[in-house]
């Protein structure tokens, strides 16, 4: 080798990193002894070594970890979450939960949340699925999803409401009605008759589940259903709060509420913040400090883990026809559900 | 076309759905023609639109509107946010917020979590980079990054905390230091000298960050800081419980906290409901219902809106050197930090 021979190595050095190919020319090895000796596989005799690893410090060669791990990145299976709104609290739980369960299968997750957009949820998968995450876990809008039926290798599961138009899904869904029923069950044996619905969108499964549970209590004891205490499409707890207030001020108010989301109950918190009235409510969906305070809040709840776990369990298990899993949920009475009526 | 042709095509319309060709081939006219009519286009005389109409009728044939779509889906500009744990409220709030800021920019996101492993993180970056998702936010580990900069065509710019290893990157910080002080001199201005100090990862630059303007404040008013009363790398709020607990059961104990984060200000919460002593307190990050309490969370709080939108125009106006932006804090006086010493 010349001195002008090592300049010219010199200069290229500094735009382009040294590969295994320099490395073995430089040692005057082949490639394959270079590669042995990286990987540090067995073998290879001490000379050779030496001179490997002297031509490896001389050039400056680093093994390009990077190109390894970015293959194994590509390899790995990545399941596809698209949520609501990750706002809620209810999503942020169900996106730890599915990421617990994926990792149980050595899986990663990545979430979209289409902000309730119909057209942003399709573009989310639309998205994903173009970028190889062919495993996908929704809890779908209200719009039609017939045109996921279209994308033959896309494997998608259902959580928390049934997909309209797609009658062969699978889905997991919580026992709403039976919710919905228990919750206003719990408000009439406290004495209740005048209860109101606090609702979100009327066009979802579960909303309409626990909405059914309500009117089937209702029904059940007697008491006639008043268009009146029904409020629907409130998303936001300060719209709620605006109705709850709206609700106390009627001539015959509510004495109970039933709030069928943890934002309604959030709602209702942040109205009785402002009022005398202590009516009594029970939500559906437990929250974070909901236990903290005083009465504590009386929810419908349910183990965020097994909507996850089932899936997941679904996603990686598929098997032919619709199926669907209920998950339990159960009343856990924390003080607002048992005040009596004024 | 014969009887036999008619019923071969009605089976094999059974098993697969008919195409453009199919279309032509029944019209006898061309494909070019088809897709005219199909894509709406102008120029196609009346009796060859009608002979193409009837095809399509007789047929069952439908635009692929998904195959149209998903083209869409994979040209959309989508940018990766990585983040530390999605169960907390400050990551699903600043999901929320880059989702919105993206949607700005016509750009869809998708999240992941990598729940405190920095293994995952590195798997989740790997993973989207290799999906083609070259355009990331990171809110990052503890550990070093420098692998980062190997991956030449990814952009990343970083929230809340410097990544360690990575001097050129961008990113977008709270005033931790000034928001640590902020707390800490509210609570000396109340009258209280015992103030404990709860915080999670100290090798995270912004935890590290309101620490140290804790210390500040107890040194500019000439108080000395009691190691005791510090305490490190509680993450649950049921751990922060117990601690509180630990710490009121002191004999010399606080009479004020200052938690460097929501989970730290929500387990004193929790362990309040069980105690006798009302200490006060001021938390950094505001969080759902913490005015709803009484008294309110007195908190260091900050718009997450300008976090996010900071990021998503640094990521997509990019320039040279580390570029460093500064979102201001302030605090918010509810109460609890308002509570004198005993």
């Amino acid at each position: 080798m010349t001195a002008r021979d090592l300049d010219d190595r010199a200069a290229s050095r500094s735009v382009r990193k040294p590969t295994m190919a320099d490395v073995a020319k430089y040692a005057g090895v082949s490639l394959k002894t270079v590669s042995r000796v990286v990987n540090q596989e067995p073998h290879v005799r001490a000379p050779l070594q030496e001179r490997v690893q002297a031509a490896i410090s001389a050039l400056g060669y680093r093994r390009n970890e990077a190109a390894a791990r970015l293959a194994r990145g590509a390899a790995m299976l990545t399941l596809g979450l698209v949520m609501e709104n990750i706002s809620n609290e209810f999503y942020s739980r169900l996106a730890a939960a599915v990421e617990s369960a994926a990792a149980g299968h050595e899986a990663l997750v990545v979430f979209g949340s289409y902000e309730e957009s119909a057209d942003k949820e399709r573009m989310l998968i639309e998205s994903m699925y173009a970028r190889g995450v062919d495993s996908l876990i929704v809890v779908p809008s209200a719009a039609d999803h017939a045109w996921l039926a279209e994308h033959a290798s896309l494997t998608a599961v259902f959580v928390d409401r049934v997909p309209p138009g797609l009658d062969s899904a699978d889905v997991v869904l919580l026992d709403d009605v039976w919710g919905g029923r228990a919750a206003t069950e719990h408000l009439l044996a406290h004495g209740h008759r005048r209860i109101a619905l606090i609702s979100d969108d009327g066009a979802v499964s579960s909303v309409r589940d626990r909405a059914a549970g309500y009117r089937a209590a209702l029904r059940a004891a007697g008491v006639a259903a008043d268009e009146a205490m029904v409020v629907r499409g409130v998303f936001d707890p300060w719209r709620v709060a605006y109705e709850v207030g709206r609700l106390l001020d009627l001539p015959d108010p509510p004495t109970a509420f039933f709030a069928t989301n943890n934002r309604a109950a959030i709602g209702i918190l942040q109205a009785l913040r402002e009022r005398p009235e202590r009516p009594a409510y029970v939500g559906f969906d437990d929250f974070a400090l909901a236990d903290v305070f005083s009465p504590g809040v009386t929810v419908v709840r349910y183990d965020v883990t097994r909507l996850a776990r089932g899936a997941v369990d679904l996603l990686l298990n598929p098997a032919p026809g619709p199926r669907r899993v209920r998950v339990p949920v159960e009343l856990i009475a924390r003080g607002s559900g048992e005040l009596p009526p004024r």
